[in-house]
């Protein structure tokens, strides 16, 4: 497996680029698809190519999305069947990019895929596009060396990750489901059996406009969400103070409440009248993101002891745009013994176990698929959704062999093809 | 006076109405210019009618505005020549106001020009509209009672104020001048001899992004921005325990540092790494705008010392967009005995002597065209700039009034006309 690895690395190197290099964000990811599904034909698995019907999945309880037409942004599915026996793995792996953002800030074309002191640049390198590389090598080489599994595998090929998982929740719908599953999102090769969830917020903060030159006359919107800012960031400490997993135990800061955006006014010589925040709530793997909503809102309550301002004028709490559902998989499943043992087998060294400190379309194949999904991939978040994004290719290779071996112990090895 | 002012209010609303309805946002002015025109013409004084040329104007150290074509924005100026040995008066108003905004918080058309319970609606009718018909009227009614003065009235309706002044430059250049000016912005009826000035400044504060799953990984520029924010606020307290003028002894903070805008981030799941902030600094009426400008980039350097991040990520500040000059008449000039003289005549009783809150082109009429300049005029800052702005039409009949007799007590009675 190594060995087959190793000498196939310039050729996954070139795919690689080549699916980096079709910027494939959202609405724009039919070229690339057709790509992977081309690839999937290659490696003779079944393809199943389809764009999700916005129509009936936005009534689902599940479905998250700022669009309900898919039309030009198709899921591919391939599976590769086993002889029967064995337990089936479900391999996801998002091929939506986030924008790439303002050019400047890229010391290279945003999607080159150039290969620079053993690394690939470009938008979707890290997140997710190495990972899909670590599945088809990983598939590629099984089949390649004429291995037969028991098991099936099935390879996915979703949209619409970084937006709320409707390429995910369309298979699950469709009914892929598995005995386990894995998705090799960048946690930098260690084994995340939890995964936090995250939801979206807005808080709309009110003031009384005035003239900047009387601005006593009016109140500061601005003023008063500083405020609400050091509210929340106290509602982060309860919140973090109650989380006691050693899954947990390496992390300042389990489940964060970012607040991301900040918006207020809109002319320098009046007093702001409206400030609004935009943020993300992680949530713990075991809790309900409808819980985490009710916290917040209760919190927010608490305001009013602190300025009466807020009495008259509560802040307004809308939950928005994308979010991620939680999941957890006992770390005694079995899955996780099978992946560490492979780990130690190609890394030699003890794998390192955490919870994750972000959301993955695995939260809604635990959860709502049925399919208990540990997510273990190469490349490392610091540099996702930021100008140079880049994966180190050897973690890539890595991660292939891991996870080909894992596939192996997983689903049943049935002997060698004829 | 009185009674020629009682009889022609009709009239008077009625031109208000009318030039209150037509919306001479910045550009849009020259439909209303030539009604004005029509006016003055109507009246019988010397007419020019010029468009400022942008190109010679942009090299005027004075020169202040986001752009530097005035087609279709022309100045008017009308002159009502004295027979000789008088002194002269400026009376200076802008035509242009600012845009509507939200047409949903306008209880009415935002130009509805309307009058309901004695007050007249619509965007600039107290800012300025209502003090330009106070000075209208009160030409009207000299003429009208053939009064002859002897000094030269220059009446002036300039483009430009809300956006820095040159419409009133373009005037000076050109040569207009006075023994002293007087502006009926709305000071509500009270007698500002000192008005500060302002300057617009954007500050833009650095962090450092990440994930907001692992936002202790970044730096937050909103966080940054907390402490930024209750620095300037320092300033501001340090600057305003300076200002011992007893004509700013009713003001709370007699010339504040408004934030007005916050900008930052664009993403709610990551830490955010700008935040920009825009606001208005206010300048005591003696004060140079270089000088205070120099203050603020000292103070901010105060900021190292509050937390080290500011050490390699100064927050810069940038002067932009408008400001308005101070300026500052001295309390015992002659205008101001004369127009409080003919306050009491009116009102019957003292009038409130105050420095202004805010600026008006009056600090460039005093500064660069050394004609020293009082504001005067009905109407009240509170409703400038907002929904529903609105005046008090018995406030713009007084001002009139009131203005009307100071233009005879200052220019000089020389009889009747034949």
């Amino acid at each position: 497996m190594h060995e087959w690895i190793s000498l196939h690395r310039e050729e996954g190197t070139c795919f690689l680029q080549k699916i980096v290099r079709i910027p494939s964000t959202q609405g724009n990811e039919k070229e690339v698809q057709a790509l992977i599904a081309d690839k999937f034909r290659e490696l003779r698995l079944d393809v199943d190519v389809w764009e999700p019907d916005g129509e009936t999945l936005e009534k689902h309880l599940y479905f998250c999305s700022p669009r309900n037409r898919f039309t030009g942004s198709p899921n591919v599915v391939g599976v590769m069947k086993g002889s029967g026996g064995g337990r089936s793995i479900l391999l996801n792996g998002h091929i939506d990019v986030v924008p790439e953002g303002n050019w400047d800030q890229w010391q290279d074309h945003p999607f080159s895929g150039n290969v620079v002191d053993g690394k690939l640049y470009g938008r979707g390198a890290t997140d997710m596009k190495g990972g899909n590389l670590s599945l088809l090598l990983a598939v590629e080489a099984i089949q390649s060396l004429s291995i037969r599994l028991k098991g099936d595998v099935i390879v996915q090929s979703v949209i619409e990750e970084e937006s709320g998982g409707v390429g995910t929740l369309a298979a699950i719908v469709k009914g892929y489901r598995a005995d386990a599953a894995l998705i090799p999102e960048p946690t930098n090769l260690r084994i995340f059996p939890k995964q936090q969830g995250s939801m979206w917020f807005r808080v709309e903060i009110k003031g009384r406009s005035a003239h900047g030159g009387t601005r006593y006359e009016g109140v500061s919107a601005i003023e008063k969400s500083m405020i609400v800012l050091q509210h929340i960031r106290e509602l982060e400490e309860q919140r973090n103070a109650r989380i006691s997993d050693p899954l947990y135990a390496q992390n300042p800061i389990p489940i964060p409440i970012n607040i991301g955006v900040i918006q207020g006014g809109n002319w320098p010589s009046s007093v702001p009248d409206t400030v609004k925040l935009e943020g993300r709530m992680g949530v713990a793997p075991e809790e309900k993101l409808d819980d985490a909503k009710e916290e917040m809102a209760r919190w927010m309550e608490g305001l009013k002891g602190k300025d009466p301002w807020f009495e008259e004028h509560p802040p307004v709490v809308e939950w928005f745009g994308a979010r991620w559902v939680p999941g957890s998989v006992d770390p005694g499943h079995d899955l996780m013994r099978v992946l560490m043992e492979q780990y130690r087998e190609v890394k030699q060294e003890e794998p390192t176990i955490e919870a994750s400190p972000w959301g993955t379309d695995g939260g809604l194949l635990t959860q709502l698929g049925e399919t208990p999904c540990i997510v273990f991939g190469p490349g490392i978040t610091q540099v996702a959704h930021y100008p140079n994004e880049h994966i180190v290719l050897d973690h890539v290779f890595e991660a292939a062999e891991i996870i080909a071996l894992t596939l192996i112990h997983w689903c049943g090895f049935d002997g060698m093809e004829a």
